[in-house]
C-alpha cells in the first residue's frame, strides 16, 4: 500500500522506545499537559456533533465502532486519550438510543514501523473495555480499509513532515538553510519550502483519511503551531532549536562531528499557523471544521528544569539524530547541549519570549 | 477483555523474537514443511466452501474480508499463509461476481503479548496487498468485535495449552506425572487432565471464534496431532520429548537445577487424535466441518541434522525454559540436551518409530 514517496521516512523517527528513564513513555509529560483542555473539548464536540444516522450495525445487531491514533507512540497518553473519547462516544450513544444495542470498541494504535509496538501492547491497560490493535506504517498513506473508521484521532504527530524538504538542505539551491536546522521564519525561501512539504503531507494525510472515515464521521487533531504572526525563532521552542543547532557547530568546530553533516542536518518539524491549516482542511474539501482552537499548554507557564527539558528533547529526537551523525556521538551531542542549555537558560525562559500553541482542530467527514 | 484463567497464559511462552540464528522466524522450517499441501487444501476448501452470500458490502460500495491469524509468532510463514488465503479467496470472489466491485483486505496478525510484533512489523512484506494491524493477547479468550471476520487461520498453535494442567504438577494428586514432562498417553490419570485442559480451552477458542467470525465465514486450523491408536510416547516427538525430559532429572542430580523445579516442569503441549477433536467441535456446535485431514509433514521424512533439531526445539521452548528455571540455565540445558540427543540419535531417528501428525481442519461457522 505505500508508494515510494512516503518510504522515505526513516523508521528511526519513533520515539524512543521502552519505558526505561529515557524513553518517550517517562518523557512525554509536555503532551499530557493539554489533555485536560482537549478531553474537555473532545467532549462538546462528540456530544454536539457525533452521530449514528450512519449505519452503525452490521450483519450482527451490535454496532461495532472503530477509533484509530495516528502517532500513537508508546503510551501512555495514548491510552488516555482512547478512554475519553469512548467515554464521549458511549455517552452519546446511549443518550440517542433508548434500549440501545451493544456497542463494541475496536481501538487501532498506528506508528511508524519502527515505533516500540511491543511495549505499547505490554502496557495496554488491563482494564480495558475495547479490542486493541496496532497498525505499523505512515499515516501519510492509507492504513485502513474503506469506511471502517468512525472516529480518528492525532496528536502531536502531524507537525512532524514526511521528509525533510530536499531544497533546504541542497548548497545549491535559494532555499538552503545554511547555519539552521529547522525552518525559524526569517528566510522566505525556507519557509516557502518547508510550508510546500506541510500542506503536501497534509493533503495526503486528509485524502487518506477521507478514505477510510466512514460519512459524518469525526477526527480530532492536536499540532504544534504558532500564534499569529509569530515566527518560529521568536519562540521558546525556537530559541531551544536554535541553540542546538549552535551546539551541532560547536561540535562541528571541535572535530566531533562533520561540517558537512551538520550543514545537511535540519529538523523534519513544522510550526503551522491557524490561517495555513485553516486554508489547508478548506482546499482539501473532504472534511468540514467543526472546532478550532488554539492552546497554550499549561506546561508552559512555569520554569522547567533543564534536565526536564533536556530529558524530553532527548525521547524525542535520539533516533533522528542517531540516524544522521550515528549512535556514538549522540550522547556528546546531549551533554554539550545540556551545558549549553543551563548557560543560557535564564535569557531563554525569561517569561517575555512568546510561546507556541498547540492547535486542537475537530474535523467532520462530509458526507459524500 | 480477559478474564482471570486467561490471564495465566506466561508471556514468555512466545517463540523467540527478532531474527536471528535463534529466533524463531529463522527456526520454523518443519511449520513451513507442510505449507504446500495446506495451501492446495485451504485453496479447495476456499473454492468449495467460501460463499459472499453475507452481506459484504458496507455503507461504502467496497467489501472489507477481514483475515486473522491466530498464533502468528513473528514471521515469516504467517504472510506466506496469508497471501495464499488471499489468492484463493480473490479468485472465488471474481468467480462469484461478474464486475465485482473492489475487494479490500484486512489482515490482523494475533499472538500473546509477549511475541515479537516489532519483528514482525518491520519484516512485513513490502508489497503487501493488504491493511495489516497486530492483535496482542491470548486467542482463548475475544480479540474482536462481534460478527467482524470472515476468514480465520491458526497452524500450529492450538496444541498449546492455555497452562499446564494443575493436577499433572501437584505431588498429592493422583495424576502427578512424575519423572515425565509431558502427556506421554501411558499414565491415564495424566492423560486424563491434558486431555480435559484440552478441550476447555477448545471450546474457549471456539466460542471466542464462533463471536468474531461471521455466519458463513470460514476458519483453518492446523494442529499438531496423533493418528489413531498412537500414544505420544511411542512417536519421535514424544521419545524426543522424554529425552530432553530426562536432561532435567540428569542436571537435577548434577545439581544445576533444583529436583523441584525439574518435578514441577511439564511442557504446556497436547496432541490430539483425529476423534477426539471432532468430538469436541460437534459438541461445541458453532462450526461444522466441512474438511478433516492428518498430513504428514515430509520433514519428517529425512534424516534430521542434530543440530537443526536443537534450532528448532530451542526456538520454540526457550522462552517457556527461562521462565521455569532461570535464564541462566538455559545455556547449559540446551548444550547438555544436544550431547545426549547426538549420543541417542540412531535409536531415535531409526525409520520405524511413528510420527506425530499434523492434522488440517476446515471449519464454516454455521449461520444462526
Amino acid at each position: 500500500m505505500e508508494n515510494e514517496e512516503t518510504k522515505t521516512v526513516p523508521k528511526s523517527w519513533a520515539m524512543v522506545g521502552g519505558d526505561g528513564p529515557r524513553s518517550y513513555a517517562q518523557n512525554s509529560s509536555y503532551q499530557r499537559g493539554v489533555l485536560d483542555v482537549v478531553n474537555e473539548l473532545m467532549n462538546e464536540g462528540i456530544k454536539e456533533t457525533l452521530d449514528f444516522k450512519s449505519p452503525c450495525f452490521d450483519s450482527s445487531n451490535v454496532c461495532t465502532f472503530r477509533i484509530a491514533d495516528f502517532g500513537c507512540s508508546a503510551g501512555p497518553n495514548t491510552f488516555l486519550a482512547m478512554e475519553k473519547i469512548m467515554e464521549a462516544v458511549e455517552q452519546k450513544y446511549h443518550a440517542q438510543f433508548q434500549n440501545s444495542p451493544p456497542l463494541e470498541f475496536q481501538v487501532f494504535f498506528n506508528d511508524v514501523t519502527g515505533n516500540d509496538f511491543n511495549t505499547l501492547f505490554k502496557t495496554l491497560p488491563s482494564y480495558q473495555k475495547y479490542f486493541a490493535a496496532g497498525v505499523p506504517g505512515t499515516f501519510y498513506d492509507r492504513l485502513f480499509p474503506k469506511s471502517t473508521l468512525r472516529l480518528a484521532y492525532s496528536s502531536y504527530s502531524l507537525h512532524w513532515l514526511s521528509k525533510v524538504p530536499e531544497e533546504v538542505v541542497d548548497t545549491k539551491s535559494p532555499a538552503w538553510n545554511k547555519g539552521s536546522i529547522q525552518c525559524s521564519g526569517t528566510a522566505k525561501e525556507v519557509a516557502k519550502a518547508y510550508s510546500a512539504q506541510f500542506k503536501t503531507d497534509m493533503d495526503n494525510f486528509l485524502n487518506a483519511r477521507a478514505q477510510e472515515i466512514i460519512g459524518g464521521g469525526l477526527m480530532v487533531i492536536i499540532i504544534l503551531g504558532l500564534p499569529d504572526g509569530i515566527l518560529l525563532s521568536q519562540t521558546v521552542a525556537g530559541i531551544c532549536n536554535e541553540l542546538f543547532g549552535s551546539c551541532l557547530i560547536d561540535m562541528a568546530k571541535l572535530g566531533v562531528i562533520s561540517e558537512e553533516k551538520v550543514d545537511s542536518f535540519n529538523l523534519p518539524l513544522y510550526y503551522s499557523s491557524a490561517k495555513e491549516l485553516e486554508e489547508i482542511i478548506k482546499n482539501n474539501g473532504h472534511f468540514c471544521i467543526e472546532r478550532m482552537n488554539m492552546l497554550n499548554n499549561p506546561m508552559m507557564n512555569r520554569k522547567l528544569d533543564v534536565q526536564f527539558v533536556i530529558s524530553q528533547f532527548r525521547a524525542i529526537f535520539q533516533g533522528l539524530l542517531e540516524e544522521h551523525f550515528g549512535r556514538d556521538h549522540v550522547d556528546k551531542i546531549f551533554e554539550y547541549f545540556a551545558k549549553k542549555f543551563a548557560e543560557n537558560y535564564d535569557s531563554v525562559f525569561n517569561g517575555a519570549t512568546p510561546q507556541h500553541v498547540d492547535h486542537f482542530i475537530l474535523l467532520k467527514r462530509n458526507i459524500n
